[in-house]
């Protein structure tokens, strides 16, 4: 063999790592799983399995931060096959852009195949005002006012790097996206108001699409010299071009991809006799959907959205009953894997990410800001909707509107995409506080919220012939 | 950002062929669903769809190698995407690795997961003779043969480069491995002779486990020295050293984490009620075999097989109905895919591999070498067997267990992974041809040749509670 045998020898010690790394990760899953399951079993409904997989996250950090030293006592294979790894090294990490070529994917496709129908197109002017404009209000709005956090911070001699507007803006951004899970399966055990359900799981699966183009289109129009960050009317008409071509390029390919599943589930109708094949086909062609959205510049993650979308409304009612069932189940799958390991990944984040900046200030403000951000967004479009909608949104929704949104998966997956500036990293570690915080207190907080708010629980969804639950 | 704008937009460039590239294997595999499903809709034996994947892989690859200038006229979005990389680079590849760590275990485990359980122990004895016996055996008449027809390319100046004693060796054990997937699929259909179905199905499961420890142990005993490539009988023993350990160690490692996962689907038998949570347990812990034996120094594949195995065995049992059918689906599913990726990515390398070494002689030797190989394996083992056995191999099983010994992924995953040296290279042009030879003529005749050998067809495998069919 022609090999340099160190290097070969290297390559194996690296790819044993890896593996290592991946099976702590499944120990976490497995973990997960079964104590979600004595949740569920005792009927505690307080911590959601995302909440738990990113406290499992938490410990194993807080294991391989500090602890390093303490395995070689323990008889754990796992963890001594690992330490085989040099100290330095056993900061698990992942390349950023795992998560969103193969974690986020499966989520977002997921929460557009489920999106219950009926009550999402009754909803959608709402539901598009809230996660269009709401989601640039919050934008905005946030962005302005960690600009003046920023602002004062320099004054005060707190920041430590550049920090400019359009970092706040993008700070807006990404965490403008509200995450679909954790409240909404809450809300879809406890088979909260439909209506309610359907704004809140229509506004946050389609502001994680607004928000992923809206973050890409301030980094395309952010100047990569420095001394020009300075605001352009100019550029600015440039990244709002960028918004309009990527959302609506994405959008078609998704719908076109739905489309095509649809007509070839349509025509070939005795594909039927064969689930295997049927299955096979809708997720090549929904997978198709996203390499192709990458393939051609476009945002992988939002046409698989509404690949996903038109996959519900037209394909599913074309499959066989089999294959209604595999395709429901194996995406089912897909999501509750990739949404733990996110989650669980960012509890290992807190500890043993390496650049984390910590500044109280920044953080602080930024609570603040995401709640104006969310107040901002909801209660004035709420106001404006109820002038034209029959079926008014109570006080009461817009309260619960107001402590669901959640931040998860998109926020982290963005945040973690670029931490190479000092802005960066200290925008991801402050990113990774708010998700905490959100889902452990507004999603530990929602039962009882629904309960104060006096919202019907245990509504049935009218026996809908709906792809979700 | 402190990016260097021109290196992110190379990474963005490289991220868009990646894309393009696997865009193009989904279309592959799109297509190949529904020429399938053509097929069976027409009752159409004759290819199999790995055969059908090899053969538009083939087209491809064509199209690629002599085409390139052509789809510039075409409105094909996709190509014209692909297109937009420099010829030069749309050779597609992918690490071999990927084989190995992603396409290779579902297909081992479902293998293993979809034993036929009561006919597979039934014949345990006969099938580990020829699994372990007969794969060794045809490993060295293999080795020994190209070893007279290597020395005899040397004489007349035929060869253009190293060819050792133990690359030979190594010939000898990647062919040796021989493929469940084609054959089988048609016994099943067409309802073989269970016995037959259960020797062959559990030999070519067993001894592509075999032949992967056999030609790794082979590897390690190659001395790095080029002048050392002499045989030593410390060198030999310290291979079957290895051999032993690691096919033992991978054994031991899969078949724990299967009991470990019947544990716990036994004791948390509550874990019924959540079909989802056990999938995602079962799935986990089934990957989770890999990684271990993987990070342990093992072989993942051989670990994975024993855990399917193990997983068939015990927790299947413990499972409920729901979650029996969604392992079963999904896995099929993810071998379903996998087979066809390998088998479509095979027919591509035909004609975009760039080194290949074609070298007649070497073909002719190989494929009569593969042959007499085969040969030394079944007859004379099965005449011993046929000592002790009370039901009897009987000469028609044993022309059809000749007949059907394709060589498929494990083969041609096996070539791949190292194709650095000459050797490597002439290795993998002629595995090639033997994969595809066999597949389409040996798998394309299967039907003929079982009404020609008169075996009884359309048996029923008396309603056996089991994993497969």
């Amino acid at each position: 063999m022609d090999w340099n045998f160190s290097s070969a020898r290297m390559a194996e010690e690296s790819h044993r790592q890896d593996s290592a790394y991946l099976l702590i990760f499944i120990m976490l899953l497995t973990l997960t799983i079964l104590t979600i399951w004595l949740f569920k079993h005792r009927r505690f409904r307080f911590l959601h399995e995302t909440g738990l997989a990113m406290i499992y996250g938490l410990l194993v950090g807080v294991i391989l931060r500090f602890g390093i030293h303490v395995p070689q006592s323990t008889s754990d294979v796992v963890l001594e096959c690992a330490v085989n790894a040099s100290p330095a090294t056993l900061l698990v990490t992942f390349d950023p852009e795992v998560f969103f070529n193969i974690l986020l994917p499966p989520i977002i496709f997921h929460a557009g195949y489920s999106l219950k129908r009926r009550h999402f197109f009754r909803n959608i002017g709402s539901i598009l005002t809230y996660a269009f404009m709401g989601t640039v209000i919050s934008c905005f709005v946030i962005g302005l006012l960690m600009y003046g956090v920023v602002s004062f911070m320099k004054v005060v001699g707190q920041l430590g790097g550049d920090f400019f507007f359009t970092d706040c803006l993008f700070f807006g951004a990404i965490v403008s996206a509200t995450d679909p899970v954790t409240v909404l399966a809450i809300f879809n055990e406890l088979k909260v108001d439909v209506d309610l359900y359907a704004l809140l799981f229509g506004e946050s699966v389609l502001n994680d699409a607004v928000a992923i183009v809206l973050s890409s289109s301030i980094v395309a129009y952010q100047p990569t010299g420095d001394n020009s960050h300075s605001f352009e009317a100019m550029a600015v008409l440039k990244s709002f071009g960028i918004f309009l071509g990527v959302f609506s390029g994405s959008f078609a390919l998704g719908m076109a991809t739905g489309v095509m599943t649809a007509l070839i589930s349509f025509y070939f109708t005795k594909l039927r006799d064969f689930p295997l094949l049927e299955t096979g086909l809708f997720f090549l062609m929904s997978w198709s959907t996203f390499l192709l959205a990458e393939a051609c510049g476009m945002t992988g993650v939002v046409a698989v959205l509404f690949c996903g979308m038109t996959q519900a409304h037209y394909t599913y009612n074309n499959l066989s009953r089999d294959s209604q069932d595999r395709t429901k189940q194996l995406f089912e799958l897909l999501n509750f894997l990739a949404e733990n390991f996110i989650f669980s990944y960012m509890g290992l984040t807190l500890f043993s990410f390496q650049s984390h900046v910590f500044n109280p200030m920044f953080i602080i403000g930024a609570f603040l800001a995401v709640f104006l951000g969310r107040a901002a967004n909801i209660y004035p479009l709420s106001f404006l909707l109820n002038l034209g909608r029959r079926n008014k949104i109570g006080m009461n929704f817009q309260h619960v509107m107001m402590f669901a949104g959640l931040r998860g998966a998109m926020t982290f997956a963005l945040s973690i995409r670029d931490t190479a500036t000092y802005a960066r990293q200290m925008m991801f570690s402050t990113t990774l506080l708010i998700v905490f915080f959100t889902v452990w207190i507004c999603g530990g907080g929602t039962t009882p919220m629904l309960s104060f708010m006096s919202i019907p629980v245990g509504v049935d969804s009218d026996q809908e012939h709906s792809v979700s639950n």
